[in-house]
């Protein structure tokens, strides 16, 4: 395998950093540093931070949605299913963290939207993936009867991430997964009937 | 009326910054600007950026009180109109900063609390007292007969204060409503049954 270069080393570092201390927090000093690159190494690869930041979300996307592919895309699952385990992965991640740092694409919503005008369209262009991502498995529902004929899955798709960002970010801040636990029962007992 | 100390100039035009711009992103030398203060006014009020970081949440947390206390607390509304006027209230004041800004509080949840212990534990205080609003409404709409007798108003409540954080940071990104709309849609036709 060959070496990684500095430039991968930046962003794959450099994601871990922004993740847990927020995207202006971490300093390019901080990043350069878990990188274990030289300073000015930054500044030869990435034109600005904003043009680092808008990699890393990339970087970060890939993962999410392998996630996605592995879950509610997985025309192999039962439809319904996979939403569960789409959520039971979104946890398990969550406690892989200890529960820290939440949804990086969540805390840029929060975080960076109104800063940089190219990072909030690379936002919506990803949060509505996602959103097609839960229509594709609700429509799915649809057609397996698990779900009424008449079942709003636009809308509710749309709904159901917005939610569970929100039950992330709560979570993040209880530093416990008691508002994903109620995001479960809320969906499974009441939205997708 | 008295003319606003400094302090006081530091905290309202500080917040308007902080609100703009994320916590870490705004530089205590662009607070002390918009305060029209010396910048050593700052450090004679504020031991930390973090002492004032406090000061500006429970700052913002009175008028989010202030809107509890007209809307979700308001025995003299019937119950689930105090929610749909708290709800449209959410999403006027987002229209009024042109769906910039999003809500601080979920800002900070997202921002912050895993930088400084002290604001993640105030957050979690606010966040649980808003879910206790949103408890108080819904035990009066189940007194009311509008809700059935065995309705969890606790896990409800959570989880509808959760999501409305989730759809405001979405409406936040896409400059939209729709999120905000969605929300209420969802929560009335099927939350709320």
């Amino acid at each position: 395998m060959p070496r990684p270069s500095n430039r991968d080393k930046i962003l794959t570092e450099g994601l871990k950093v922004v993740h847990e201390r927020g995207f202006a927090s971490a300093s390019v000093r901080e990043i350069a540093q878990a990188a274990q690159v030289p300073l000015g190494s930054f500044t030869n690869h990435f034109a600005s931070k904003e043009a680092f930041g808008l990699e890393i979300l990339d970087l970060y996307y890939e993962q999410s949605h392998a996630a996605l592919a592995a879950t509610l895309l997985n025309d192999a699952l039962p439809p319904l299913e996979r939403v569960e385990l789409y959520l039971d992965r979104t946890i398990a991640k969550l406690y892989d963290n200890d529960m820290r740092g939440g949804c990086l694409l969540g805390n840029f919503g929060a975080e960076v939207t109104d800063n940089c005008e190219a990072m909030r369209h690379r936002l919506i262009e990803i949060f509505e993936e996602i959103r097609q991502a839960f229509i594709h498995a609700l429509r799915a529902a649809v057609t397996a009867g698990d779900l009424p004929a008449d079942f709003d899955c636009e809308d509710t798709a749309g709904f159901m991430f917005a939610a569970l960002q929100g039950a992330i970010m709560v979570s993040k801040t209880l530093r416990h997964d008691m508002p994903l636990q109620r995001y479960k029962r809320q969906i499974f007992g009441k939205i997708l009937q």
